[in-house]
C-alpha cells in the first residue's frame, strides 16, 4: 500500500503542481523579482514563521511523550529562522512588521484552529505539509538558481541538508503515527494536507499583492 | 467616557458603512437577488453558524461561573438557526452542503482562533461584533423591504424582538466585562472588534462569487 | 465483539463496584446521610457541574457537524441541573459557594484537559463514562429508597426517565463513533474510561471529607 | 505597591513555608530519605517535567510575538530535565515510568488547563510560581547539604546559575505582563498563585506515598 506520505503526495500532485515551481518561486531564481514583492513575501511569512512556531508548541502540547523531545528540538529550529527574517530585512532594507495580506491570515488561523481542535493525527499531518512544500519548494529554487541572489540566505535554509533531515523526520513520525490509525482518521488527515496544500498555494500569491476586496464601494451606507 | 460597545462602534464605523447596507442586503430587500447569489450566500453563512456554535462553546468553557447559563441558552437558541436553515434550503432548491469560500473560512479560523487564544474578554468582543452585525445588517433589510421575500424567514429571524434582546444581552456583558479591565486589555479587544468587522464586510462579498487565485495558472511545474 | 460501551463497562465493572453502592448513596437511600456529609457533597457536586457544562463545551467545539444540535440540547439540559443545585441548596440551608475538595477539582480538571488535548474519542468516552456513572449511582438510590428524602430532586433526576434516555443517547452516539475508530484509538480511550471511573470513586468519598494533607507540619520553614 | 512577584510571595509565604524546606528537602539534604520515597519523587517529578512541557507549549501558543524566542528557549532548555531524569534514573536503578500518584495528576491537570482556558497573565503565573518554588527548594537543600548525595544531578541543575537566570527572566516577564494589566485580572492571577502553592506543598508529600482512597471497601457493591 505504501507510505502515508506518499499516498498523500500523490493526492495533492494537481495542487502543488501549481506551486512546483510557482511564479515567485521562478523570478527569485531568475533575480527578476521585484523589490517590492519579494518585501510583501518577507513580511508576510515572518507572521507565518511567528504562527507556525504557536502551531508547533500547540501540537506539542498533545504529543505523546516520546514525542516531546523531536518537538522541543524543532522549535528551537525553526525559531532561529526568526533571526534571519530580521537580519535580512534589515540588510534589505525592509520594514519587517508591514501589513499582512488576508490570505496569510487565513492559512495561519486555519493551521492554528486544526492543531487546538484536529486530532493529532491531523494537525501532525498539516505541520508535514507545510514543512514538505517548503522545501521541495526553495530547493527548486535552489537548483534553478541563475546568479549571485540576494535572497540567498532564504535559499540556503529551505534546501540546506539539516532542513531536508527534519522534513525527513517529520515524514517518519508522520507515517508510523498513520499506521496506528484506522482508515476514518486517515481520510479526515488526507482532508487536511489538501486543504494545506491550498494554503501553500494561495501564499505564493501574496507577493503580487492586493486582491480588491471590500464590499459595494459606491454605496455611501447608513449610520448605525 | 461612555460604555466600551459604543467605543467600538465608533472606531469601526468606516467599515461597518461598508456593509450598512451591502449589495447584498439592498438586493435581498429589493427583490433583485439572484437565485446563486442567494444560494452561494446560503451555503457560507450555513457554514458559518456551525462554526459560531463551536466558537460560542469554546467560550463558554472560558467563561466565569454567572455566564454558564447564559451560553447554555445562547448557544440553545443559535443553534435552532440550523433548521431555519435547513427547512429553507429546502424550500429553496438549494442543497446545503455545498462548496465552501475560502473566505468564509478565513472568518471562521479567526474567530474560533481568537476563542482559543485569545483572552475571554477578546472572545467576547468578538461575539458581539458578528451578532450585532447580523442584527443591524438585517434590520436594515427589514426596513427597507420592498416586497414579499422568498427570504423572509431570514429576515424575520435576525431582525426579530427575540434577537435584539440578544444581541442587548450580550451588549451588557461585554460592558460589564470591560470595566474589569485595563486598557492594555481594552485595546487588544478592539483589534478584534476591527479585524472581525472586516471579515464581516468580506464575507457579503461572497455572494458575489469567486475571487480568481491559484498561482502562474501557465505553469506546467515539475513533479515531486 | 459487542459494542464499545458494553466493553468499557465490563472492564471498568471492579472500579464501579466500589461505588455502585458508595457509602453515601447508602446513607442517602437510608436516610442516614448527615446534613454535613450532604453539604459538603451538594457544594462539591455544584462545582463539578459547572465544570461539566465547559468540559461539554469545549467537546462540542471539536464535534462533527452532524452532533452540534445533541451538544446544544445536552448542554442546555445539564445547564438546568444548576437551578435545581441552588433551590436545594437554599431550602437546606446550605451555602453552595463553599470551599472545594482537591479531588473534585483533580476529576475536573483531568476532565477539561482531556476534552482540549485528547481526541474527540476519548473525550466522549469520559462523557459517557461520567454521566453512566451518574445514573447508575443514583438510580441504586431511588430502587433502595428507604422513606422519603430531603434530597429527592436530585435523586429522581438523575433517575428519570429523560435522564435514562440522555444517557442511552450519549452510549449510541459512542458506539457509532468508535466504530469508526481503529484499536489503538480505542485502546486510549479505554484508558480514559478507566481513569474517569477512578475519579468517580473518588469524588463520593468527598463528603466524607477531608484527607490531612500539606507537607511537613512539624517544619517551623524558612522565609523566601 | 512593589513589584508583583513580590507580592504573590508574600500572599503565598505561609504555603511556601511549609515546603522550605519540607521534610522530603532535608532529608535530600541529610542523606537520610530512603530509596523507596527518592524513587517515588522521581517517577512522578518525571512525569510533571513532561507535563510542565506541556503546559509551557500551550502557553507559547498563546504569547505575544516578542516572547516566541523565550518560549522556545526555554522549552528547550527544560527538555533537557528528561535526560537527566533517565541517566540518573538508570544510574539510580529506578524504573521511571512508574505509577503516577494521583496529586502529581491533579496538579499537572490544573497547570494545563489553565494554560488552556485561563488568560495568559494566570498562565504565566503558573508558570513563575512553579520554577521558582523548585529553585527554591533546591536551593535550600544545596545550602543545607550535609554530605555527598547520589542525587547531586538534581539538587546541581535546580540550584545552577542557569536556572536562576533562567527563574529570574521568568520573573522580569511577569512583572512588565503584571504593569499592564488591571486590579481584576492581577487578582485573578494571585488566585492562581496560591493554587498552584499549594499543589507544590501536596506533590513534595507524595514521596511519602499513599493516601488511602477507593470509597467503601466493606462494600460487596451490585453489578450494573
Amino acid at each position: 500500500m505504501g507510505m502515508f506520505s506518499e499516498e498523500l503526495l500523490r493526492e495533492a500532485r494537481p495542487i502543488w503542481k501549481k506551486f512546483l515551481p510557482h511564479r515567485f518561486l521562478k523570478e527569485v531564481a531568475e533575480g527578476k523579482i521585484s523589490k517590492e514583492a519579494f518585501a510583501r513575501w518577507l513580511v508576510n511569512d515572518y507572521y507565518f514563521v511567528k504562527n507556525a512556531l504557536r502551531f508547533m508548541a500547540i501540537l506539542m502540547a498533545k504529543a505523546p511523550d516520546n514525542l516531546l523531545g523531536f518537538f522541543a528540538e524543532s522549535i528551537y529550529y525553526i525559531s532561529q529562522e526568526l533571526t534571519m527574517f530580521k537580519e535580512n530585512a534589515e540588510k534589505l532594507g525592509v520594514e519587517l512588521e508591514g501589513e499582512i495580506d488576508w490570505r496569510a491570515k487565513a492559512y495561519v488561523n486555519y493551521l492554528l484552529n486544526t492543531a487546538y481542535a484536529g486530532s493529532f493525527l491531523e494537525g501532525f499531518t498539516a505541520f508535514y505539509c507545510e514543512e514538505r512544500a517548503y522545501y521541495e519548494a526553495w530547493k527548486w529554487v535552489k537548483e534553478n538558481l541563475k546568479e549571485k541572489s540576494p535572497y540567498i540566505d532564504f535559499i540556503n535554509h529551505w534546501s540546506s541538508e539539516d532542513f531536508r533531515k527534519y522534513v525527513e523526520r517529520i515524514e517518519e513520525i508522520l507515517n508510523s503515527l498513520a499506521e496506528m490509525h484506522g482508515d476514518f482518521e486517515k481520510e479526515r488527515a488526507k482532508k487536511v494536507f489538501l486543504e494545506v496544500s491550498e494554503f501553500e498555494l494561495l501564499f505564493w500569491d501574496i507577493a503580487y499583492g492586493g486582491i480588491e476586496y471590500g464590499g459595494d464601494k459606491t454605496s455611501k451606507g447608513e449610520d448605525i
